[in-house]
């Protein structure tokens, strides 16, 4: 490596990346990244509701009474380091090197969440007199069961009647150069477990066993090779996967009782969880098994179409980095899907995802600084009348 | 229960089937029991031969040089006696209660070795001048990997050019008294442990993964659906069963990168190993799959068609229960599979098989007693002229 910088970089938004990414904030923890971006904001004149709810710490923070309400939303939570090994320097300890900022959490979002600070700083000061409000969504729970999270929030918030017009989350959507990519909707997600029940017995009495391998093979095959949609213009077809499946007692002589298998779909809007749970359920049932499912509803499709915010997003984007962002729906779910069924909309801006989840995770240094552009502009667009 | 009988029984069977149920001996250990057989045969002129190979203790012993060689076979391991709480009486101490000797081997095959060695007693008493030869070909692997057992001293009396003739197995063969089905033949067992490798990835990236458990369902429905013969007047049809398969990683959100399946054939002589093993591969190729396939051959399918021994055995089950036998080739695989690829007629006749393996195994008195007649009874008509 060329150079190593350890000490706070001169850029503001660098300088608290790397004091969020100092924090070891592995998932449910917050480890007081929260307490320093709301000190941050408090002096903007933000109003400050730290939500906890059981291992979770939550950050509701609002500028402003007025609508619209413009808010960024965000984890401070990461995911655990793995193999320490394979880093090449630790993953709590920022290192800035050849002009990427290293670090668990520099990508996946601890330098948005630097970028979404600087940038309202930057816009405040700028802009004191602009319109609706401006808040923060943060949660230390998206890498987690979300169950205490930003689920839990958006709930308190309905609960008063507060709502949200234009929400940004931060998540790394760039694939090449920031900006490059963003979200304005993501897939649907639903799981089960299936269970089916035959007979167990020794493979030498065929006539005694009824096997649930083979009962549940011609049912498992039709699902894995069916065609559930063409999706639509915002989504790709629907995806369904096979994640594991499970039967046997390991000797080879015993035909087993019974067969598990989970499988998972990512569903445009085309479909609802609904439908999803009808045909496979009807299958199923018309191959009469004796069987049982538990589903598991990750999140609904959402979509954000073409509107005034959506526009001034990619117009940011444009002024910035002199590019169009392709819109996608691709990826994992987000907690966008627990904001956008409030009537929000969302869209997700981050920086590039390269390196998420895996060990040296980094983020380049002109990325973040251009993120905190980007994002700065889009306040811009949103909330002035320029 | 009526009344436990502890001490040694009046019935020579019963007593000497008492003294080898209190020897422990699960697999391969045969804890004295080939002993105290062998010293019942030396008193009436056997020539006894221990070979050990390996864990295993087996006993060759011979009365007597010309032909036809008679041969008794079985095994002196039994199982373990699995949940100790389950037993009512502990499994290693013989008990008769209500007219059944309980004990883990009672059925399978205690029971049967004393019968032999009583039966061979009286018949030794009774026709000192008897035809041909008689044989003991005795086991304590036979639960077990079956390497070192009946096979390697099959080996041995092939390399010295000593053949049998007539093998009875004392496998447990009946069902509901004893001498009501015989097996005249088994089938071929032959099994397999499939791996389909695919791409491993997450599941709402689905143009990156190749997901294994979808490339397998096809071609393990249609394995599952197969009708692969008719089987033939000895045997039933051949019987697939998949008896295990596992794929995953446990986490619902990837698409794990191989699939490991195993299955087991019962085959009749319809079929040869040879022929199963191209069926299979030919539709894995077909399907394009990239797989690897370890096959296990457990054993040929034999049969012993009518002839004038099987016609002994059967005439004897007639004069001593007036019933007529089921000649049956249906169950698991017995240690006949190694005896008769040398030529031998092989017919398997034991007790009742109700119980074997289970906690609580028990063996009717009155059946031994009868099985002695039986065993005795073949004897006559196999090795005199009467
Ligand atoms: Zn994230
Ligand atoms: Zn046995």
């Amino acid at each position: 490596m060329a150079s190593i910088i350890m000490t706070k970089h001169s850029d503001s938004t660098i300088a608290l990346a790397q004091e969020l990414i100092e924090r070891p904030s592995v998932t449910p923890e917050d480890f007081g990244c929260q307490q320093l971006m709301a000190e941050r904001l408090a002096k903007l004149g933000f109003n400050n509701e730290t939500m906890i709810f059981a291992d979770t710490t939550n950050l509701w923070s609002r500028k402003g009474n007025a609508g619209p309400v413009f808010c960024f939303a965000g984890h401070t939570d990461v995911v655990p380091a793995g193999n320490l090994n394979l880093w090449q320097t630790p993953p709590f300890e920022p290192v800035i090197a050849d002009g990427m900022l290293y670090g668990r959490g520099a990508a996946d979002m601890k330098g948005s969440l630097a970028a979404m600070i600087v940038a309202t700083e930057k816009f405040v000061a700028a802009h004191p007199d602009h319109l609706g409000s401006i808040a923060f969504l943060i949660t230390s729970d998206e890498e987690g069961p979300f169950i205490n999270g930003t689920t839990r929030v958006i709930d308190t918030l309905e609960a008063r009647n507060e709502k949200i017009d234009y929400c940004i989350v931060g998540e790394p959507s760039s694939t090449a150069q920031v900006g490059d990519v963003i979200k304005n909707g993501r897939r649907g997600s639903i799981s089960a477990e299936l269970h089916i029940h035959g007979k167990q017995g020794h493979v030498a009495y065929p006539e005694q066993v009824n096997n649930p391998i083979h009962l549940a093979m011609p049912v498992l095959a039709e699902l894995s090779q069916m065609h559930w949609d063409n999706g639509n213009s915002y989504f790709p077809a629907t995806s369904f996967q096979i994640t594991n499946i499970s039967a046997g007692t390991g000797a080879t002589n015993v035909v087993p009782g019974h067969l598990t298998a989970s499988f998972n779909l990512r569903y445009s809007t085309e479909l609802t969880a609904q439908m999803i749970v009808d045909k496979v359920e009807a299958l199923l049932t018309q191959q009469a098994l004796d069987f049982d499912i538990d589903w598991v509803f990750n999140g609904q499709p959402f979509i954000t179409e073409p509107s005034a915010f959506l526009y001034s997003v990619v117009q940011a984007i444009e002024t910035c980095c002199q590019i169009t962002p392709e819109l996608s729906t691709s990826g994992g779910t987000s907690d966008g899907r627990f904001i956008a069924p409030t009537g929000a909309q969302v869209v997700e801006l981050g920086p590039c995802n390269a390196t998420i989840h895996q060990v040296n995770e980094c983020v380049s240094v002109k990325d973040l600084i251009l993120l905190t552009d980007i994002y700065y502009q889009t306040l811009v667009n949103a909330l002035t009348n320029q």
